[in-house]
């Protein structure tokens, strides 16, 4: 089948594309001598996170037990939760996961340590907790150095429990803050004479743009998977190493200059980006689309020489696209503009 | 199982509060001469969907076919799609829709009457199509009265259609602006001796506080059943009268002034309302949630006299209702705190 046989809304995505978004990330990460952990969020399927670990990813980052979950399952065996886990109900699916796979997982509180503590007590098998430091991005995070050192005394004392070291979601732009931050840490812990066997440091704006210091020994971006409309926006490369698009119908002309198309914030999310309007039309680069309703996107053609008639499909790139992969059950890979396979986004909606 | 109990995050739905304000909706329109034929797009759940039928709606609107066969599917006898619906694909599962129930779809160009004239010939189970005008909303819709009567004239052309009268998604707060539109052209069919079956007019935030004119006959109102923070805005009811909260968990309170939330835009949504912040917290109304990412919400306890614990639970007003029962694969119905039905999201991520 043609991409343009495909029913719409439908999420493309461009298997040579993909690839050379991954091979290029992992190349770059060789070269600074980061390990590179990527974040799966972005694409929420067990093939792709397979091909990272393939190309030299250590491992995956997920963002909710339900997603490590579902990468488990698909046999990936090393998991990073950068997450302050909480409640019974998730320390108990937590325990499970770490029975089968290699998994660690984030802390900024006594609280958030102590419930990990209660929950696991096998001291021959001791869970890695890192501790998220705040390092200006205004989230999670101890805010101190002093603090993430206190934490990781608190953490020692339980016998289930190992540090296993430092993690932030640095603010963007701010690499150089960062390090700062990171250093006093880690001369902090040296002079306690506690190893920092890891500090995983992550975003995907800075990836590629700055560099990450000494002080990262692992990178978490995710979207450099697929690259959207925001990334390019960010200086990381251009709208043509946008890997994934939504495929829309033109299903209104009712007007010279205005078109509306069968994707609204239902397939393309309300995610903003810096460049104008809710996503790039491959085929109208002029049109902008000014509008989402929920299932209507409003396009303004004043600006497209060329415009489209009513049942022509055209390709959305998507400002934000992780959050696009959340509101498909199914995504379509396509080489040459033939569609080769129809996979299932078996991480999808895993709220919990 | 207490509401405090459930895993977060999670759809919380209070089942008086919709009880209620089904009732007030279905009041209103009778008390207005009109017909109720409630969007399903807000819950997505058949069971409200019967439920709104039972209170004395004439039948339910849906944006999609893929929702329109999951209501169908429940035993739904009458629903109406004002869509466009273009494409091969599309126009056989329509075939299909029909052939089980009432049935009737939108039309705002030639191109797409035309559609629906090749698929559907049988002259003796014709399809209704409704003429979708443009009253100022600038979405889809004719122009002119003119052009409606042009495009029933074409539908009156294939036997396998039928006129089935107008509809209009108008523009916010002018609805007198609506009925200028709308009597001058149910004038223009008069004068052509074009019987006009049905006039439908639908949106939220205009379904209480602004009179529909003599012009429409039926209503199409979807947010009410749940509420919102932007239905509030708007004028409909207070915050008490939003039947549908998120449930949410305080992971972090990394500074006296800034909690987290494992809530962030892959819960909530991104949309925004005139209120500030991603929505209201109902136990501490002063917190602000200043930013979303996708599993994080973080809050500004800055004007809170209280404030929350690590491992506390809140409950969450969102902005935009509609999107974010899109989002979550179950709710849960709640009597008096207790969770009394956990029910799928059938109708959830029907996108084509």
């Amino acid at each position: 089948m043609r991409v343009e046989d495909l029913d719409t809304p439908a999420i493309v995505i461009d298997r040579r594309i993909v690839e050379e978004n991954l091979k290029r990330a992992q190349e770059h990460a060789d070269r600074q001598g980061k390990r590179l952990r990527p974040h799966i969020k972005t694409h929420k399927l067990p093939m792709f996170a397979k091909r990272q670990l393939e190309l030299g990813a250590i491992g995956i980052t997920c963002q909710k037990i339900g997603e490590a979950e579902v990468m488990a399952d698909a046999g990936i065996a090393d998991i990073f939760i950068p997450y302050n886990i909480i409640g019974a109900a998730k320390l108990e699916r937590l325990k499970a996961l770490h029975e089968r796979i290699t998994l660690s997982v984030t802390a900024d509180s006594a609280e958030t340590v102590d419930g990990y503590g209660a929950a696991f007590t096998d001291a021959s098998r001791p869970l890695a907790v890192l501790i998220e430091c705040d390092t200006g991005g205004g989230r999670c995070g101890v805010q101190t150095p002093a603090e993430a050192v206190a934490l990781a005394e608190r953490i020692g004392a339980f016998p289930g429990l190992r540090f296993g070291g430092l993690m932030t979601y640095p603010p963007r732009g701010k690499a150089g803050e960062v390090d700062v931050w990171l250093e006093e840490a880690l001369a902090l812990f040296k002079a306690k004479d506690i190893a920092v066997e890891r500090v995983s440091v992550g975003n995907s704006p800075d990836f590629y743009t700055s560099s990450t210091g000494d002080a990262a020994t692992e990178l978490r971006p995710g979207t450099y998977i697929y690259s959207d409309r925001m990334q390019v926006a960010f200086g990381h490369g251009a709208l043509e190493n946008c890997a994934l698009t939504v495929l829309a119908t033109v299903v209104s002309r009712p007007t010279p200059d205005r078109a509306i198309l069968d994707t609204g914030s239902k397939s393309l999310a309300a995610d903003l980006s810096p460049a104008p309007g809710h996503g790039h039309i491959v085929e109208y680069p002029d049109a902008v689309i000014t509008m989402l309703n929920e299932e209507h996107g409003i396009v303004d053609l004043s600006r497209s020489a060329n415009k489209p008639a009513i049942g022509d499909k055209v390709r959305i790139i998507p400002n934000h696209v992780c959050v696009v992969s959340n509101l498909f059950d199914v995504v379509h890979l396509v080489e040459d503009g033939e569609v080769v396979e129809q996979a299932p986004v078996a991480a999808r909606g895993k709220l919990s």
